[in-house]
């Protein structure tokens, strides 16, 4: 098949499977209208064929089909098991706060206020949760989502994935100064071949590879069908697993130099640990965090047909273990008298990257923010830093107001830059809330 | 597509995936040769590609890949959470005996003497499990699959369905005297139509479905398709949900005359709970049987693309668990001092069906036998009866000798036919051993 039909036939396959059109609807259903359950996704036996949730056909991610599918990607597409702790799971005292719904910021840009309650709804939360020093003291659930539901991380989970390969790392497992193609020689002639770990790690590789979600044509779609996220075309030519994608990504530019998001990168950390330990990040993750710090449930990793997990984007948590894995950050890696992350690694996640290889990358809403180690580091007075997902997931750690905040979304656009107005005021706003004291 | 063509093709097809070949290998491997960590099925990243396991081939129900795949179900295929009790899960106390591996028995049709522990490795066991008045006293492992990894149960599945329709019809939500198509019009003009639950239950429905597992073109090929469990191939023009397949069973022949053991029934029974419950048939195992009796983890119920579960066998549980379920049903319903399962229904499941029904299935390993509500009985001297699946999956109860056995297996031949020779005997002496009090 010639480069250009492969490009045809990629492009119809990516327009019906929709993976990244959501981003494209012009005028996508407000909050109120596109709720899951109000649209009735998936009820009945059978559910009438308009109102079906399926992988085969792209819809599970198609918004407003999003809104259910976030709560239930198992039930979608193949997942392994991520083991939680052994009971009891760590204890998430509650001292819930009914004042917060009416915390008031300004979003960016100016424009009328806005209460946090108006802010959830109007960044179609599927799930909010805040820690105050350790306490929760709000948490709310939308939709089809409940407290025992694991909702899609999406890139969430790099920070997980990060945050695993520093302890490696930290182990003496992984050289941060080797390059990649050490570990994993299938990356020798790829884009990643001269890139080192610690480019990687920070997304300071070189690649040509688009992450464009709105491009039908972008690398990230191809990246999709090699996960198994979306379903392959018809006689579909290209890469069918992770491991067989990943070489085919060359690179464009020198490394080192500027900041640039690209999934590949934690893709391509996911199989330098696979190589280097024998395990796979899934495993790993379970019992490196989520089972040392008390997680309450296991998690569902989607994987490809070869078994590898989908490392930039494939895990599945509760809110609640979301949120223990913020607390652990917001101390220093300890939580249940154990020192679980080390604490410089911790500590040189939460003091950043390279701000002037960030600001190369143009976020409008992250201005003066960096990149280190799969994690956006805000450098504003209170050191806040975060895991951030499409379509609005995030985990964010306030450590000078002692907060944690873990956020699920079903957010119509692709991309955190249509929620940032919003959400990061409204962060910060209740972070002034809590740490002033004041109750409203 | 022409009848024909519609028939070449799925012929083409299942041969492609390989669903029912398993019985058809003239000689498969030995259970030493087939052990799944020697074959290293899955292993390294990527793993090679011809061990690789995956159900887009189908090769995930192919021997020898059958024994790490049936460990791993639900990491090739979408599956539902079933949830486990909240922590804690109920007591399994652990007494282990040493001294039962060399329990001693004769294989059906004469021959040499074996002991228990060479039937568990001619039959393929994945895992092994005795309890005697409640407590654990043998316990094993091999392959690829431990304590804490569900494993398929297949049509063990039915008999947890089987019994949750007991609960329904108890709670008078579902009439067994009523038609199916009472609760399901989109049966009335199939085979299904003029059954009642009752029949359906104790499969003396007249369908024209074939479970003839080695013969490509067989209905239940058809099912398993439509079911997801294996790929359809393209184009494929037949029904690709469970609730899309059933209405095309036609009948053949007179209800509740003869018992033929067909999976239809128990998805029909799964859509009929659906309907009634406003429920499905995962959820309410969860919340009828496996949370009351305090199962320790969570399950894993495959699903269709419409979402809904495979009812005739979809259930993946670990072995713990699957032996709560007997222990349930030994102790007629009570668990933990819950009446769980009303006495009644347990009462007359194990009083057992028509035997002359049952001859007519000619089933030349369970002479004597009948089948209730989804269940196997033996009518032998000890009151036994069974949960019986494909490949070796089996929960046997014998309520004289205080024993309940669970067992997991991926024996290469797709029937109990190859295995009950040796595991019915093997089951009977191990219950006299126990109910003797000796010790070898």
């Amino acid at each position: 098949m010639s480069r250009k039909r492969i490009v045809v036939a990629l492009v119809a396959a990516v327009a019906m499977t929709a993976f990244p059109i959501a981003a494209r609807a012009a005028e996508p259903l407000d909050p109120a209208a596109s709720d899951p359950v109000a649209m009735g996704w998936m009820r009945g036996a059978p559910p009438p064929v308009d109102k079906r949730v399926t992988a085969q056909d792209g819809g599970h991610l198609q918004f407003p089909r999003t809104r259910w599918s976030f709560s239930h990607m198992r039930e979608m597409l193949p997942s392994r098991r991520v083991p939680a702790a052994p009971p009891p799971a760590s204890r998430l005292p509650t001292a819930l706060r009914a004042d917060l719904d009416a915390v008031t910021f300004t979003p960016m840009g100016g424009g009328a206020s806005m209460t946090w309650a108006q802010a959830m709804q109007a960044t179609y939360a599927d799930g909010m949760i805040v820690l105050h020093r350790g306490r929760v003291v709000y948490e709310r659930y939308y939709g089809v989502t409940t407290a025992r539901t694991p909702h899609i991380l999406f890139s969430v989970t790099k920070s997980f994935v990060g945050t695993l390969v520093e302890c490696l790392i930290a182990d003496g497992v992984i050289d941060e100064n080797a390059l990649l193609s050490r570990y994993v020689p299938e990356l020798a002639m790829s884009g990643f071949g001269d890139a080192t770990i610690r480019q990687t790690l920070d997304m300071t590789t070189a690649l040509d590879f688009s992450e464009a979600y709105t491009d039908p044509r972008a690398d990230i779609a191809r990246l999709a069908i090699a996960s198994g996220a979306v379903p392959a075309p018809p006689n579909y030519p290209g890469p069918r697993t992770i491991d067989d994608f990943l070489p085919t990504v060359p690179k464009k530019g020198e490394h080192g130099r500027v900041f640039t998001y690209r999934s590949a990168n934690t893709e391509a950390l996911g199989w330098v640990v696979a190589r280097v330990t024998g395990r796979n990040v899934a495993d790993l993750i379970s019992e490196r965090l989520l089972a040392p710090m008390g997680a309450e449930q296991d998690g569902d990793m989607l994987v490809d047909s070869s078994g590898a997990p989908m490392a930039a984007g494939g895990l599945n948590l509760t809110l609640r273990d979301l949120a223990r894995f913020g607390e652990l950050m917001r101390n220093k890696g300890r939580m249940g008298g154990k020192q679980i992350v080390p604490e410089r690694i911790v500590d040189k996640i939460a003091a950043g990257g390279d701000k002037t290889a960030f600001a190369a990358a143009s976020y409008a809403t992250l201005p003066g923010w960096s990149y280190k180690s799969q994690w956006w580091i805000s450098h504003d007075s209170h050191g806040a830093y975060m895991a951030r997902g499409v379509h609005g997931q995030a985990l964010y750690v306030d450590p000078k107001a002692e907060m944690v905040i873990a956020r699920f979304a079903s957010h119509p656009v692709a991309g955190n830059v249509a929620n940032d107005p919003i959400s990061l005021p409204a962060y910060r706003a209740m972070a002034d809330a809590l740490a002033s004291g004041k109750r409203r």
